[in-house]
């Protein structure tokens, strides 16, 4: 092999960097040379990229974005698009596609090797970490750590006034972010989409539990954290709803895409720099239509439709604890 | 002087324990007795205090919130109100009254110091900076750091498809934190109470700011620093008749109380212990009627009045650096 | 079982307060009273304890150190000391001593074990990840999260002249801090316990790294991340060493026990939470002479022993991509 | 004036990149062409610079470092390193440069001046803050924060066994970070240059406050500020002393270069942000031989010797505060 390229797509997530760059030296030093396309999978189709030196992945490891720009493409899913994005690897002398991205960015790659004679290799990268084949997602434990962030400086404020707080976090249709954050900052209550209910049952669930704390605590501040996506219009509308019927003021925090950017803590930098480094072993070992992810601290591949086709569970202990031991209407 | 007594009033500001530990230090430097109520004035009204000794103090410095907790007192304004406080402060042999909090809470301490015959002395404690007769209020700091985390993290994202960013943050009705928000995260636009045009204008401004964006940009990221109170329904709304307008994504990010939490930054811990020991400084000289603040580095006593009558104004050069040299529609 | 006991010993460990509530409310909603023993070991021979109560655990879980302080106690080896410490824990009634810290610490539970009829069980708490039965230790990932911080603002001040850094990071005789913190923050050389070689072989490989360098790079800053106890007299000492014989500016940075403490990150707090809830349902179950630690996601109970007779090695692929992949020396 | 030139010189200072871009901005603002010349004062004896446009300057307001490298100019002293130095401005065509750095890099810009017939206008980059003519240096208060930062981290390892932890801090010959960390910190005891005492008196000091410190809180942490160059072979050397004279184990930190680093904090970048854009305006009026600084929130020019003639003091009442009222040796 001679000559490999990478793109990013999808929605940004922090580690993304580090994995350009894991990907770029472990390519020097294999001997080949690397191409970058830009803006995700429409540089594949502009012809738009970059040879990656050594020198254009200095100082990137604690950036968050991607010096490649990531982008979604929705053009992409014709057979046409396909076609002259084969075209532009092959007039480039392309051997393998490394795309680091979510699910969304998989099935493109799988779209792309149906269309293509190339290898295509997929890299977790997304902070909602709803991909199957990994047990973090690049990007997760940084989204993690920024919303824990905003909740620890919610929890400052706790006024002797009652107030309810709901902390709105990312997370697509996935409760990974949600979960670990509500646990790591002590929240009141959560929302979950795997847990779902109602809309109904949902509120009253809330509304048993802001009595139940009001009893036990008296005047103090209450938090839920909110998966986006599950409830209809935001937490907006949901706060304006617990106001009018606890006569509580209920304030929304809408952390949107804060959540993806931000220098990646450790774990996504080291998670990123192996997955990087295992993903060009993997192309010259010949490996393709597959996503190297880590299992129980092994780096594993796995085809590339079960990151879309298999749903991640959460972690069952971490659910329990969440429900049974720290829930309050569940208290002595 | 033998007896001293401190709350914190108002909304929440970090720094305000670093103020009350430094008012607890100075007092028993002084050989006085130090107590603190709880809950703003309603500790007063309930005659719930305590003594605060060094131990108190200790390791609180770097803590969000305050250890004597903060509260609004609806109940205060009446003159019943004022008495039942004045008889506690006397039945505990209180002589000068320290008060932390925002120009609500002085409004407070003049109507008790009409009804009390021991000093009433005010510290400037609020993230919003809308005091006059300080340079900055114990909070304010801290709270631009906060929403400058989040503007950085949001700036990461700059995918290549455009997306309208309008990050909301606190001031009540001043312009302080998100100027210097604005202009510590280079953001594109910035909606300020004091440049107020109506919806319609302000409307038509933004639109024509995001046309030049483009223009020279191409597609990038748009960020706007929206104060809240500005537009009616908030930036939810404002984010939805953005997207209609321009047909771009256009996503709010609401930090809210966020902001008013947080281990202080150094600027809110260092004017929070020269204010809190001066404070009491003053109570030994006979001071009363008073608030200390730092004005171009110098400690000075304002009529407490002055808080809520003068209007502090925002930096003129600031001001005209975000709107003249930055402003992207005055570029050549 | 009616009553439990637990006490955090050994070097602080950020996430040691988000297990003692974990332990306190897992308890609690057992229906089980539970005793906080202060300041380590010692606690246990003077008596020195308190009774834990939801309340005592409010707002905790985001505090870095413990509120039970920790210590060392070094007269607990002998016979007579775990006899006081039997009888204390008998005349409270306490039926299973959870002991969290590290290898150390376990010693002294075992210890104890071999004088008192009661239970006891360990949980991993220590910044050094040097404790099999575990993938982590609590503590751990908010160490090398400090280390890395410290790392990428050295890297900011690239100066046009060569500067050598040697960056002093914590983790007794174990080198995952160093490793971890290394490949996160690209750092260009790294000196750990488990790949020793002798002072002058080491000198060598550092001088003959820094060569390599300026070849490639020219004048730039060379990062140098070194595990504690390595280098007789510490890196004061190499970083004269350095200076001397490369004529390069050679600067050291010690951060010592900044890396014990500040608010864990998420990580810490769930590994702390779920080792703290299974731990009470351990003891409930009638464990003993176990530490519970986390292994590839699943929560398993390891023989004391075990985490001081087995030694922990550092991930394989990790070590090869920072020496083979990325080692300079390597590159063509 | 139609060409403006500007460069970083000296130690890296958090801020300098916001610096760099509000003169580009304004230059570009008012119809200016825009050179940066790189490494300092070394890029314009080789002639190496870039035209800055606004692309250069987009995005890099919240990093740390400076986009046109920094350095120090051993050889610029001479008076033919000067006039080569005039030349290269002149063959590009600059009517003005702008110096960013400490002052050091003044006495150059100074040297410069007394050869070339352009303006040369200094602006104050360094953490130090030991620059006369502005109340606070660009790069200053984020270098308090990354010492506060450790200082606080290192507080929350308050274990029952006594420790004395020495934190060496930046400044230079100045105590401006070292007190401020101080305060903000809570430190029990510091070392600053401008209260300086005979190495015997410092130490008898210090040993009488850690003995008050014991008698007052019995076993705890011990925490002390010492600005570099204070004592002889650094606090490594002072730490042994210290644990040999009063039996307790001492431990230091070096922060070192880290202070350097980091992503500047809001003000530094707000001042950064004031002074560049008042720089540019102040060459287009024709100053010269100034430097442009922030007093008492007045943007006013001084002469460039101000900047090394005059000794900025520390602010009075913050010295007092820390000996006077919180030195623990005075409380009663």
């Amino acid at each position: 092999m001679r000559k490999i390229a990478l793109l990013t797509s999808g929605g940004d997530a922090p580690g993304m960097n580090a994995c350009i760059r894991a990907i770029v030296l472990t390519s020097l030093r294999y001997g080949l040379e690397v191409y970058g396309y830009r803006h995700g999978f429409n540089g594949l189709l502009e012809q738009e990229y970059l040879n990656l030196r050594a020198k254009n992945v200095a100082n990137i490891i604690q950036r968050g974005g991607t010096i490649l720009n990531s982008a979604r493409c929705l053009t992409f899913k014709s057979d046409d698009a396909a076609k002259v994005a084969a075209k532009n690897l092959d007039i480039l002398g392309i051997e393998a596609l490394l795309v680091i991205g979510g699910d969304g960015s998989f099935r493109g790659a799988k779209h792309l090797a149906n269309h293509w004679s190339g290898q295509v290799i997929g890299l977790p990268g997304t902070i909602d970490n709803d991909v199957d084949g990994t047990d973090a997602t690049i990007g997760y434990y940084t989204a993690i750590e920024t919303a824990l962030d905003s909740i620890d400086k919610v929890r400052d404020t706790a006024d002797a006034f009652e107030r309810i707080f709901l902390i709105e976090v990312m997370g697509r249709h996935a409760g990974f972010i949600g979960l670990n954050a509500a646990i790591a900052s002590a929240a009141d209550h959560i929302m979950l989409p795997e847990i779902s209910r109602s809309c109904d049952d949902e509120l009253e669930n809330i509304l048993a539990h802001i009595e139940a704390v009001k009893k036990r605590r008296g005047n103090t501040s209450y938090i839920v954290v909110v998966t986006e996506n599950l409830w209809p219009d935001g937490v907006t509308s949901l706060a304006q709803i617990l106001t009018e019927k606890t006569q509580i003021e209920c304030r929304p925090v809408i952390l949107g895409y804060v959540q993806r950017g931000g220098s990646p803590v450790s774990q996504d930098r080291v998670l990123a720099t192996k997955l990087g480094a295992f993903a060009v072993e993997a192309a010259l070992e010949g490996k393709t239509g597959v996503m190297v992810g880590e299992i129980n601290q092994e780096i594993v591949c796995t085809e590339l439709e079960n990151s879309w086709l298999q749903k991640k569970p959460l972690d069952p202990y971490l659910v329990k604890i969440q429900q049974d031991l720290f829930d309050i209407l569940k208290r002595p």
